[in-house]
C-alpha cells in the first residue's frame, strides 16, 4: 500500500516570492527516493489561524505522514507550534525534554564564549514550548528541536525552516519511520532527452508507450526555445525489486525511443539512473 | 482593501522533488511588488481530481485572484483544464479563438519548416479544448493559449508550466489587471545584516522595533553557519507613496540597528530597496 505524505511550508517570505521553496523539493525528493508518495504541498503564512487551517485540512485527507518546515524558530513570528496545536485543540506548554534540549545548546553556547548567558530567556524558552502530547526530535545542528505527534493514524512532525537542521532532522529522525512504512520500495527514475520533435507529436507516443509499460509512468517537459524543441521524458517507476524496476525502465525507454526516431526525433540517453 | 491572491501549481514533476518550484516564487515576487498579497501556495499532482479539489477549496476562500500554472500542453497528463471544468461544472469544449490561436502557431511552424503537417491533430485540438465561458489568452512564447474566467466574485487564471510562457502570459494580460485591482499601492522592502548576535537575542529588538513601527513588517532569516551567527532582517511595508514608504523604513532601520548594536550586534545595510 502507497505511503502517501503532506508537506506544508510555512513563512511570508516564501508568499512574497522572496525565498525559493527548495525545503519543499529537497524532502519532497528525499521522501519519494524512499518509496513515500507526496500527494500534496501547501504554503501557508505566519498566521496561526492559516497553519491550523492547512493543518487540519492536511489531517482530514488522511495522509500517513503531515511534516511541516518552518516556524520554529524564538522570534514572534515563528507561530507554527501555536498553529498545530489550535488545529488539534491542544494546548501548549513547556515541554521538560525539549526544555533540557534548547538549555544544554545555550549552556555549550556561552562555554564557547559565544553568548554572555545561556539564561533561558522568554525567547528561547518559547522554542521549548510545544502542543500537549508531542514530543522532542533531537536538532543535531541548531537549537529549535522539532517535534512529533500521532494524530488519529497521521504522523504529524514539526521541523525548521532553516535548511541545514530541517535536513539534519529529516535524516536522523524521520528518514527511519519512512522506511519501515513504505518496506522497501524504492522510487526508480530516469530521463532520455528528444531533439527535433514538437510535444504535440510526442503525445500520442507517450500514450502508446504507457499503454504497453503499465508499470511506467512518463512525463514530458519541454526544454527548448520556440526555434529548437528540446523536451526531458521523465520515466519513472515504483518497485522493490531494483532489476525488475530497471529492466522496466529499459524496455520502455527503448520503444519509446523508436517510436519518437519513427518521427524524425534524435534521442539522446541521460546517463544518470537512480 | 487588499487584494488577495491564491498560486496553483499542477505537477508530478514538483511533488517528487524534480522540479524546484521557481514558477511560484516568480509569480508571487511580481504579484507582491504590484501589491496584491498571495495567500497560499498549494501544489497539486497531475490528477483530475485533486486538481478540482484544490481549485474548489481555493475558491470556498475567495481570493480575488486564482491563478494555476502548469497541465496545459498537449500531453495525457495535462489535466488542468479538465480539473478546473469539474470544480466549476462547466463542460470542456473546442474554444473557436482557441483553436484560431493554435491553427495560427502551428500554420507558422510548417511554414518555416519545422513540422511537416500543420494538421490539428487531438493532441493539439486538446490545447483549444478549455471549460465553457472560458476565454484563451495569448501566449506570446508557445502553443497553448492561457484561459481566464470569473467564477463568483474570483478571476480564475490557467497559465502554462513551462516558465518563458508562463512568465510571458502574466506580464501581457495578468500585470494589467493585477495593477488596475491593487490600485497603485506597492510592496516596499530592504534587508539588513547583524552579525555576532543570536536570533534568541535579536528576538526581543524585533518585537520592540515592530511595536513602535507599527505599518513596518519585521522577519528574520539565519543564514550563518552554528559558529558564525548571520541573520538577515528583512524589513517590509506596503504603500501608495513610495516617499512615505521609505520614510518608514529608513526610521525602522534606524531603531532597529541601534537595538541591535546596544547588545554587541553588527549590522551592515543592504543597498538595494526596491
Amino acid at each position: 500500500m502507497t505511503v502517501e505524505m503532506e508537506i506544508i511550508c510555512v513563512g511570508n517570505e516564501l508568499l512574497i516570492g522572496k525565498v525559493v521553496n527548495t525545503n519543499a523539493s529537497w524532502m519532497a525528493k528525499r521522501a519519494t527516493s524512499l518509496g513515500v508518495m507526496v500527494k500534496r504541498i501547501t504554503v501557508a503564512s505566519d498566521d496561526v489561524d492559516e497553519i491550523a487551517a492547512v493543518v487540519a485540512e492536511a489531517l482530514k485527507r488522511k495522509p500517513r505522514f503531515i511534516i511541516t518546515t518552518g516556524g520554529l524558530g524564538p522570534t514572534f513570528d515563528d507561530k507554527t507550534l501555536e498553529g498545530i496545536a489550535k488545529a488539534l485543540r491542544r494546548k501548549l506548554e513547556v515541554n521538560e525534554k525539549a526544555l533540557q534540549m534548547v538549555r544544554e545548546k545555550y549552556e555549550a553556547f556561552a562555554k564557547e564564549g559565544r553568548i554572555e548567558e545561556a539564561e533561558l530567556t522568554p525567547p528561547r524558552v518559547k522554542m521549548a514550548t510545544l502542543p500537549e502530547k508531542t514530543k522532542p526530535l533531537n536538532n543535531p545542528v541548531g537549537t529549535a528541536p522539532g517535534v512529533i505527534t500521532t494524530v488519529r493514524g497521521a504522523i504529524l512532525i514539526a521541523l525548521p525552516g532553516v535548511p541545514s537542521e530541517m535536513e539534519a532532522i529529516f535524516e536522523e529522525s524521520v528518514v527511519p519511520m519512512l522506511k519501515k512504512e513504505a518496506g522497501g520500495i524504492t522510487f526508480f527514475e530516469t530521463s532520455i532527452f528528444a531533439d527535433s520533435v514538437m510535444e504535440s507529436v510526442l503525445a500520442p507516443l507517450i500514450d502508446q508507450t504507457m499503454h504497453d509499460n503499465p508499470y511506467i509512468y512518463v512525463k514530458s517537459h519541454p526544454k527548448g526555445r520556440e526555434n529548437t524543441p528540446h523536451i526531458e521524458l521523465h520515466l519513472s517507476t515504483t518497485a522493490k525489486d531494483s532489476k525488475n524496476a530497471k529492466d522496466r525502465l529499459g524496455k520502455a525507454i527503448i520503444q519509446l525511443s523508436e517510436l519518437i526516431e519513427s518521427k524524425g526525433g534524435k534521442i539522446k540517453v541521460q546517463t544518470r539512473t537512480q
